[in-house]
C-alpha cells in the first residue's frame, strides 16, 4: 500500500479525492498495490463539504503530512507561493516526492523544486499545473522528446476564454461577461491573476521551459490583460476575418525566448480560434513532428484532478517497483527572455479622430516617418463628427509603434487611441 | 553508450536515421548517453538512398541485428505480418527491447508481444504504430490514466482523409482523388489497406486495448471503407449540414466493446469535421477529464519518425539509468466485440427511384413496419423521370434497416439503392 497526504481539499483536492475512490480498483490495477489517503490538510475541520470524508483523516497541522514518515506522496493543492513553496521543499528534504497543480511554484522556483528532489531521490510531477485535463507536460517530456520544438501557442486561461467568447458571442460588455463567468463560477471573485494574464504567464513559462529546455525568470514575461478588450474591437475583429484571443506564445530563438501573454487577432479559420468557451489548447511546433494541437477543459475540479491523479498513479507505481522517473534537467539553460519592444508584431489600432479633412494625412505621415506601413485602413461611417478609424499595420518594432502612437496622440484631430492589439498572422 | 538496430530503411527508417543525426546532441543529453545506430536491416544493399548512410551499417541479413549481443534496442520498421513479428518475438527472447510502428502486428498479436517482453525484461513501444506524430499511446498510458474512458473516436488513416478532402473540395470522383493521392505520395500503389479501412481498425483496436483495458480480436472489428463514397454524397452532406468522414470508433460497453471503422456523416460544426487532408485525429471522452481531442499529421517520414524516435529516447534513459517502464496489462480483460448487427445507428440513405406517384408510401410502409423512424427526406428534383431520394432515419438496429432495404429493394418504383452511411449526431 503507497500513502498519500493531501494539502489542501478545495475544488482540485475534492475532484482527486473523488477519483480516487471512484476508480480505486483500477487505480490498484495499474499502480500493483493500492494508493490510500491517510492525511488532508484543511484550514477549517469543521467546514461542510460536498464530497463525503472520513474526519478522521483531516487535519489542520500541516507537519502532519510534512513530517508524517508513512507518508510516500505529498499532493501540494493549496495553490499560491507561501506556505506551498515551503511545503513542497520540506516534503522532498524528507524523502517524499511531489504531485502538484501549482504552476506558480513551479514557474517560480522550478529550477530549485526539481535539483532538490534530484538530491532527494524524490519525483516531481506537475501535469495539473498547465492547461487542467489536457495532457502536455509528459508529452512535451516523451512523446515529443525527439523534436527541437520551435514555437507553442496556447490558450492557458479558461476563465479568459470564457469571458472573451461570451462578449464576442452574446455582444456584451467585458463588466457583464465577468460577472456573468463569476456566477457561472469560472472566475474568481478576485478575478485579477487570470484576466491581468499573470496565470497564463505561469503556464507557458513552464511549457517553455520544457519545450526549449531554457529556464526564464517568469517575472521578464511581457503580461497584458484582457481588462481594455471592448466589444467594439470584438465586432470589428470579426468583420474583418478575425477573433480575439487571450494568447500565451513561447518562440524559441538564437539569442533568447520571445515568450509573453497578450490578447491577440487570430484569423478566424485558424483551428486556435475555434476553441471556445473553458476549452485550453495547446498549438506547437515541432522540426520533426510538425504541427500538433490538442484541447481539452483547461480547469475545474474533475479536467485538472484527473491530470493531478494520474500523477499521483506514476509516482505511486514508480515507487511500487523502484524505479525513477528520470527528467534530466541539468543541461537545461538559462536563458533571456528577449524583450518586447525588441519584437516585431503586426498591430491592430483602432483610433478615435475627428472628421475633418486631412486627419489621414497626418496620421499616414506619422506612421510612414517612424517605418511602421500600413496593411489595411478601415474608416467606419457615423452620423456625428467624431470617427472610428481603424489600422491594421505590417510587422513592425513595437518601439517604432509606440514612438509613432505617442506622435498621433499629440495630434489636434485625434481624440484618443482606443485599442492597440496584436495581430497573429503568421500562427 | 547504447546501441540500436534498425529493421527496416524505408520511408520511416530514413526519418529516423535522419533524427537521431539532427538532434544528437539533445537526445544525448536526454538520455544520458550517446545513442548510436550500429546495424541497419534493407533489402537492397546497394540501392540509391535519399539519405546519406555509411554503406558499413547495412546489413541484408536480420540475424546481424537480432543475434547481435552488442544491441540494446531493435527497431522494428519493416511493417506487416511476417517476417516482424518473428523478428520481434525473437530480439525480445534475446533480451532487447523492442520499438515499434508496427500497428498490425501490436494490433493482432499485442498480448503475446507484451508477455513476452514482460518475460524477458524487455520494453515494447509503440508510440508510432498509431495516428503518426500525434501522441496518444502514452498520453493513455499516463496522463490519462486515472479516467475510465468512455469512447474514442478517430480520423486515424491520412491516406483515406486526404481523399475525401479532396473528393468534397474540388467536387472530384473518388478514383480521379486517389490517383492525385497516389501522385503525392499519399497513397501506396496498392493503396487497399488505407481505402477498404484496416490500417484504421488495426490502429484503433490498439487504442481501444489501452483505453479500455480489454483486448480484443482485430478480426472481428467491423470495417467499411470509402470505394463506395460518390461525390454527390459529399454533396448532400454538405447541403444537410455535414461532413464524410472515415470514423474509427470505439465505445466502452458493459458486454463488450462497439469498435468498428466506416465512413459517417458529423456534423460540420464539430471539431473532428474540421480535420482536413492528411491530418488524423483523436478525440475522446474520459470520466473525470471530459472531452479531450489532439490533432497532428498521421503519417510520413517525420512525423512517425518523431513518435518511433521519442520511444527509442524513452526506452534508451531507461536502460541507461537501470529503469524499466511498467505497464502492466496482466488485469486487461479478453472481450467480445458488439456484433454490427446489434448496434443502434442513425443512417443516411440515397436511392434512386422512379418519379410515380406512390413511390413514397410504399417505402415509408416498409420503414414503419420495421420500426425504421425517418428523421428527414429530401427529394431532389431533376428533369428526367429517374430522381433521388435522400433519408435520415432516426436511431434504428442495423439489422432492422437492413431488412428493410432488402424489401425496399424489391420494389418495382426503386431502381437502385445508391449509398447507406451512418450518421453520427452524438458524437
Amino acid at each position: 500500500m503507497l500513502k498519500l497526504g493531501i494539502l489542501g481539499l478545495g475544488t482540485v483536492g475534492s475532484g482527486v479525492v473523488k477519483i480516487l475512490e471512484k476508480n480505486a480498483e483500477n487505480i490498484k490495477n495499474k499502480v500493483g498495490t493500492e494508493v490510500k489517503i491517510i492525511k488532508i490538510l484543511v484550514n477549517n475541520l469543521d467546514k461542510e463539504r460536498d464530497i463525503e470524508i472520513d474526519k478522521n483523516l483531516l487535519t489542520d497541522n500541516a507537519e502532519d503530512i510534512i513530517n508524517n514518515p508513512e507518508i510516500d506522496i505529498v499532493v501540494e493543492l493549496i495553490g499560491g507561493e507561501q506556505p506551498a513553496y515551503d511545503y513542497i521543499m520540506r516534503s522532498i528534504e524528507n524523502g517524499k516526492s511531489i504531485v502538484t497543480a501549482n504552476k506558480l511554484v513551479i514557474a517560480k522556483y522550478g529550477k530549485r523544486i526539481f535539483r532538490k528532489a534530484d538530491e532527494n531521490d524524490a519525483q516531481v510531477c506537475y501535469e495539473g499545473s498547465v492547461a487542467g485535463g489536457l495532457p502536455i507536460i509528459r508529452p512535451l517530456q516523451n512523446s515529443l522528446a525527439a523534436n527541437r520544438i520551435e514555437k507553442i501557442y496556447g490558450i492557458l486561461n479558461g476563465t479568459t476564454n470564457y469571458i472573451l467568447t461570451d462578449m464576442s458571442k452574446n455582444k456584451k460588455d467585458f463588466d457583464e461577461s465577468l460577472k456573468n463567468a463569476q456566477d457561472l463560477g469560472f472566475a474568481e471573485a478576485d478575478p485579477s491573476s487570470d484576466i491581468d494574464g499573470h496565470d497564463a504567464a505561469y503556464k507557458i513559462t513552464i511549457l517553455s521551459s520544457l519545450a526549449f529546455e531554457r529556464f526564464v525568470d517568469v517575472r521578464d514575461v511581457y503580461v497584458e490583460g484582457i481588462r481594455e478588450i471592448k466589444s467594439t474591437d470584438l465586432e470589428l475583429a470579426h468583420e474583418m476575418g478575425y477573433v480575439i484571443k487571450l494568447l500565451a506564445i513561447a518562440k524559441n530563438g538564437n539569442d533568447g525566448v520571445d515568450i509573453r501573454v497578450h490578447p491577440a487577432f487570430i484569423p478566424e479559420d485558424h483551428p486556435i480560434a475555434m476553441i471556445n468557451g473553458t476549452y485550453n489548447c495547446v498549438y506547437l511546433h515541432g522540426d520533426a513532428v510538425g504541427q500538433v494541437m490538442s484541447t481539452a477543459r483547461g480547469a475545474g475540479q474533475m479536467p485538472t484532478g484527473s491530470a493531478v491523479t494520474a500523477d499521483i498513479i506514476q509516482v505511486a507505481k514508480d515507487i511500487n517497483y523502484n524505479q525513477r522517473e528520470v527528467q534530466r534537467m541539468d543541461s537545461f539553460l538559462e536563458s533571456n527572455v528577449t524583450k518586447i519592444d525588441e519584437i516585431e508584431n503586426s498591430f491592430y489600432l483602432r483610433l478615435e479622430v475627428e472628421d475633418k479633412p486631412g486627419v489621414m494625412a497626418h496620421i499616414a505621415k506619422i506612421f510612414g516617418d517612424n517605418n511602421v506601413s500600413l496593411a489595411s485602413v478601415l474608416q467606419k461611417q457615423k452620423d456625428n463628427p467624431v470617427v472610428p478609424l481603424v489600422f491594421i499595420t505590417h510587422h513592425v518594432k513595437e518601439k517604432d509603434l509606440e514612438k509613432s502612437l505617442n506622435e498621433i496622440k499629440e495630434l489636434d484631430d485625434v481624440i484618443e487611441i482606443k485599442s492597440v492589439i496584436r495581430v497573429e498572422n503568421d500562427i
